[in-house]
C-alpha cells in the first residue's frame, strides 16, 4: 500500500477513543465488557482502511468486530467512515499485529479475517508474511478452539505459500477457493481493494483455516 | 477419457507378463525382489496410457516405477510403448486403485503420483476422487514414514477439493503451485494429458503432500 504521511491522523485517533481504543492491552480478556455483551468476537489484522470491518460489523450486528492496522496515516480513513457513521459493534486498534497476543486473552477471538496483507516476496522477508508460522502461533493462542482464520489475497505466491504454511502448522483447510468471483460462495464481503482487482478482471484466492 | 474398445488389448496385456505384472497380490511386501534390487518404489495410481511412468523410469533409473490402471484399452499403449523400448525399472498394473492394499504392503512404497484423474465432479461421485479420504487411508497405509503424494490436475475444482481433503486427513502440504508452468519448479515431467493442456495456454495446478 501506497503510504501518503497525514500528519494530523494522530490527533483526530486520539480525539476518538470510542473508535481506536487508546489502550488495547488494558482490554486483553475484557473485550466483552467494553462491546457491553457478549458476542462473538472477530479480529481482522492488517485492516487498512477498514472497509471490510465496517461491512462485517453493518451486515453482522450478532458480531463484535475490531480492526488491527499499525499506519496512522491508513486507519484515518476507517476512523473518519465511523465518524460519519458510528457502530457500537466496530472497534479499532492502531497497532502491529505482532502485538496481537498483548491485546487478546487466551481463546478470546472467534475468527480471524486476513484480507490482501502484503505478500513480502522476498524470501528473507518471509518472517513478515502474516501466515508465517511466527503469526500462526499467536494467532492460535488468542482464537478459539473451534474459531477459523479467513484468509483471501489475490497474490498468488503468497496463497501458495499460505497453503504451505497453514498446514505444516496442522491446520485444516476447508472452503478453498482459487477464483473466489467465479465461485458459488455466498456471503462474501469485499474489502476496498478486492473491489479494485475484481474490476480489472484479476483472480482471487481463498480459504478457511482451523483446528 | 474417451474409452475406445480394443478387444486385442487383453491378449497383448497377458502375453506380456514382463510388462504388466499377471498377479500383482503376489508381489505384495516382495517389489523389491521382482524388481532385483533395493531401489525406492514409485507407484502412479490412475496411470492412463503410460507415457508419465515410462517417463519417470527413463529419468530416474536408480527408481523403480509401477502404473496402475484399470482399462485394457487404455494401458494397452503404455504395453506397446514398453515393448518398443524395454525399460527393467517400470511395470504396470492393470486394476483398480480400490486395490492398491491388496498390492502393496504396509509402507513399501516411497512415492505416489497422482496426475490427471478424473475430477468427478459431482458431489454424489465424492468418493470416487482420488484424493478422497477413503483413498487416502489406502495411501497411507502402503506409503513409507517420509514418503510424499505427488498430485498435479487441471481441474480447479478438484484440487481445490484436494487442498482441503489432504489438509483435513492431516497431511501437510508443500511446493503448491498453482499455475506450474508459471513456476520455477524444475524437473517436471509431463504426462500426455498435461501437454494438450499447456499447448492450450490451461493452467496446472500441483501440490506435494507428506505425513
Amino acid at each position: 500500500m501506497r503510504l501518503r504521511n497525514k500528519p494530523w491522523a494522530a490527533q483526530v485517533i486520539s480525539e476518538h477513543p470510542e473508535i481506536v481504543v487508546p489502550n488495547p492491552a488494558e482490554c486483553k480478556g475484557r473485550w466483552s465488557e467494553l462491546f457491553n455483551n457478549q458476542h462473538p468476537i472477530h479480529v481482522e489484522v492488517g485492516t487498512g482502511k477498514g472497509r471490510f470491518v465496517t461491512r462485517v460489523g453493518e451486515k453482522h450486528p450478532e458480531w463484535n468486530v475490531i480492526g488491527m492496522e499499525k499506519y496512522d496515516s491508513v486507519i484515518l480513513t476507517g476512523v473518519e467512515r465511523l465518524i460519519e457513521s458510528p457502530q457500537e459493534n466496530v472497534k479499532l486498534i492502531k497497532d502491529d499485529v505482532e502485538k496481537v497476543t498483548d491485546f487478546f486473552a487466551h481463546k478470546e477471538i472467534d475468527r480471524l479475517y486476513i484480507n490482501f496483507t502484503d505478500p513480502w516476496p522476498k524470501n528473507r522477508h518471509e518472517k513478515r508474511r502474516l501466515t508465517h508460522e511466527g503469526f500462526l502461533k499467536k494467532y492460535m493462542e488468542v482464537l478459539k478452539d473451534n474459531g477459523e482464520i479467513h484468509f483471501k489475497t489475490d497474490n498468488q505466491g503468497l496463497f501458495e505459500y499460505s497453503l504451505a504454511s497453514l498446514s505444516q502448522f496442522g491446520l485444516k483447510l476447508k472452503n478453498v477457493s482459487l477464483d473466489l468471483h467465479n465461485s458459488d460462495l455466498e456471503d462474501n464481503i469485499m474489502t476496498e481493494y478486492e473491489e479494485r482487482y475484481v474490476e480489472k478482471g484479476m483472480r482471487i484466492f481463498r480459504l478457511e483455516a482451523y483446528r
